[in-house]
């Protein structure tokens, strides 16, 4: 498969996701010129720096010409990017993003660029580390993982195959689904064990013996909270732009650990073995599956 | 500090504790002769197999004439183990358990050793891989990782020093305080977390779209979940025996979670970035520690 380089990528939000991007495209030499916006100076001259992008811009113009527009911001600050940047997107420039969660951003993107929504790529890609920031980007975050496209019935099927040769380049794995499917899944399998981390964590924290506590927290205390150290903007915002979906994992949640209260308050363990026994299984499985 | 070798170890449980505790012992020439006894005849004989054991026994008498007795079995079982092996031990045998629970198994002590019960040194090594059984077992599993030792104020203090003493010697930090303190922390940073990933796994396990929804999930799924992969039937016991402690615990994360629920219902960002936020501060303060 052969792709066509991209003369003019503009990142807007160059942290672990945006900045990996480009450094991946970099890497398959199919970027000319990348282009950084953001919030921060500092990161984005961290990004100069280490070679992620060419140059910054202050202003949302910088996307006239853009081939390519990646918005990788956290998914509250989507609509006003977009908002800001579809006065100068010119005809042929594409838009994708990397947001966690895929209805709000759709709505959002169809409000902001009107007429050129058909050329918006809505895209999840399923990576990250509990790092965040242009520092935290490396090349090959991409490899071997998922990334959902979730393409509304009006996006321009040439735009889809664009962005999803471009991530087929960055090594990763495209799949499409419709975006409620996607904020479904997520929630069950992402939102939901983040905040669960996050829960644990602070409750702990919040603790007056908490110092003692933590010390003798063993490894898989270390793995079960790996992710509460992830970014608590990006989450804040991911937990409210999906909190329909996350809320019913969460109620369905209690009900299971109610569920085990109960099994412990009556000694049945039993129930409570069989019930370890069905996770202990499917988590077994489920790893091997990956292998 | 030069600690005297074992003439005989009796493993009761050659498991991944009770096998990497022997193996350990071995790497530093502490140990002449170990015995293993055990429920799985299959599991004995990759212990010996694999040189963790010398021998096999059937019966508890067995333990005569040993130096120590290591039960490392569930804690469920260790009233019974402690029953059997009563009438056999000597004068000077010293008996440690590695039980992660420890108000149970100091009652169940006493009451089937009787007059040998000061020779009891109630132990928790804070270590494990989410894998079971002899092949599991390495010698390096206890470096760096701490050792807890319950004693009571009945517990003879030169039986305590000999425990504490080998548990060095396998590269352990031994830290001693009274079970109940033990049972509580332990209720809080291993029983809760383990029972919160069982809980979210098997939930997503018993829907009809398991398996798509499992296709998706990632690394922070991955290390969240690694413990529900953990032993059934140990984690039964452990979650039993500890259950008082535990259901303080759960009962303080449902609120918890009952609040998080509460600030997305009402789409309260401020608070729910605050809580993110104190979460993934102390995260990483805990994480900067380790190292």
């Amino acid at each position: 498969m052969s792709v066509a380089p991209i003369d003019k990528l503009v990142v807007v939000g160059v942290g672990l996701i945006g900045g990996s991007f480009a450094l991946a495209l970099r890497e398959q030499h199919l970027v000319k010129q990348v282009i950084g916006i953001g919030r921060s100076r500092e990161n984005l001259e961290a990004a100069l720096r280490v070679g992620i992008i060419d140059a910054t811009a202050d202003r949302h113009d910088a996307v006239r010409d853009a081939d390519l527009v990646f918005v990788a911001t956290p998914v509250a600050q989507m609509a006003g990017v977009l908002k800001r940047i579809a006065p100068h997107l010119s005809e042929h420039s594409i838009v994708t993003d990397g947001g966690s969660t895929k209805q709000d951003v759709i709505a959002a993107a169809r409000q902001a660029l009107g007429m050129r929504f058909s050329r918006f790529v809505p895209g999840h890609p399923i990576a990250g580390t509990e790092n965040s920031g242009a520092a935290a980007a490396f090349a090959t975050l991409f490899r071997e993982r998922k990334v959902v496209l979730t393409p509304d019935a009006d996006t321009d099927r040439a735009a889809i195959k664009r962005v999803a040769d471009l991530w087929h380049a960055c090594g990763a794995e495209v799949r499409q689904m419709p975006a409620a499917r996607h904020d479904a899944i997520f929630a069950a399998v992402s939102h939901l064990p983040h905040v669960l981390a996050f829960a644990l964590v602070e409750e702990l924290a919040s603790r007056p013996e908490a110092e003692e506590f933590f010390a003798y927290a063993a490894s898989g205390f270390r793995d079960f909270t790996r992710i509460a150290a992830s970014d608590p903007e990006m989450w804040r915002d991911v937990c409210l732009a999906n909190r329909e979906s996350l809320r019913v994992e969460l109620t369905r949640y209690r009900a299971k650990i109610e569920r085990i209260d109960a099994l412990l308050a009556h000694g049945d363990g039993a129930s409570l073995e069989q019930l370890f026994e069905a996770a202990s299984e499917a988590r077994r499985a489920w790893q091997a599956n990956l292998q």
